[in-house]
């Protein structure tokens, strides 16, 4: 693609590098940027920059945040005897979105991946382990809420492995079934017959 | 969407006024951005930044610029004779990736839409009058090539009314027909009438 201007050019070629944006979506959003006012595109720029130069992660759970501790390990009103494991800061905004936990969170920073090169060290996996093994811990659950895929199979194996020593914390993982609204005849085999074996019994 | 940052939100919220780009693909866009290098987001925010604060758009014929006369405006090997008349930037571009056209053109800047409140005193038609009754003025054809959609007929058929005064310059519009590798079946009946009644002779 020609551009009849170099300041366009190195635009398109800088927004077409984000994920899912091509060349042509990249010329639409340079285009709308210069139809708006100059004001839009200072703003987006200034909020881009300032979000990736002063975002700092929670010392304690890697959760994105604004402050040493974020707002999840800071509230007190929180139980903090469970940590939820995720491998991605967008999990933690799907669980709290879902407003059914309370308790805090521990962000892996992604799943292990041969075919990445991502191996256990480059997770925060030993973080995890000094956060439970702490003198002072007081977790008694861990959640392993990664989703259920060959890579995030294989971390939620690899930590069940290292965390079984610890013989006080109870591991489990979310639970796995038809989801709200499947039909059981599209529903893969593996999920329906898990489904069946750990069935749920309901309260009379 | 709860989000555990100020600085992510407000990044996210940003991303999510460009078109075509939600809270979630914002939100995709914005963690990709905190897993790369800091020089991602810095060279992004600047050639945004930059594009919309020096770009420029061309005394003559209102495309963009870097200069105060376009690339192709000062293109001495091209034809000036003809002008091609469009409605935005991006037509500019698909039509120089053909390779096909070698003349001049002139950048509406939209198309006259009343729901939009677009008239034609919004658009840049003043200016293509000026160019062709300038006294120095060597243009001979004007080729509307705006899209046959309502609004660019509309927009088509104001300045052919606006244009006949010029005796001595031949109007013509881009031809409408099957696309390549088009099925005749599928193709609209305005558009396969068309393309019968105005028939192509071949050579023999």
């Amino acid at each position: 693609m020609d551009f009849p201007s170099k300041l366009i050019e190195n635009a398109v070629g800088e927004l077409s590098k984000l994920p899912g944006i091509g060349k042509k979506t990249a010329l639409r959003l340079a285009l709308h940027l210069l139809k708006a006012e100059t004001d839009t595109t200072a703003t987006l720029a200034e909020a881009l920059a300032k979000m990736r130069f002063d975002i700092r992660y929670c010392d304690t759970c890697h959760n994105i945040s604004d402050t040493a501790e974020c707002s999840i390990c800071a509230n007190k009103l929180r139980d903090h005897s469970i940590i939820c494991v995720v491998s991605d800061i967008r999990d933690v905004i799907a669980i709290e979105n879902t407003g059914q936990y309370k308790g805090g969170y521990h962000v892996l920073g992604g799943v292990i991946s041969p075919i990445e090169g991502i191996g256990p060290s480059d997770l925060q996996i030993d973080s995890l382990v000094e956060r439970i093994s702490a003198p002072d811990s007081e977790i008694k659950e861990v959640i392993l809420a990664i989703s259920p895929t060959m890579e995030g199979d294989t971390t939620a194996f690899y930590l069940s492995r290292k965390l079984r020593d610890f013989a006080e914390v109870h591991i489990s993982s979310i639970a796995r079934g038809i989801p709200m609204g499947g039909e059981l005849e599209y529903a893969d085999e593996i999920t329906l017959g898990r489904s069946i074996v750990e069935r749920q019994r309901q309260a009379k």
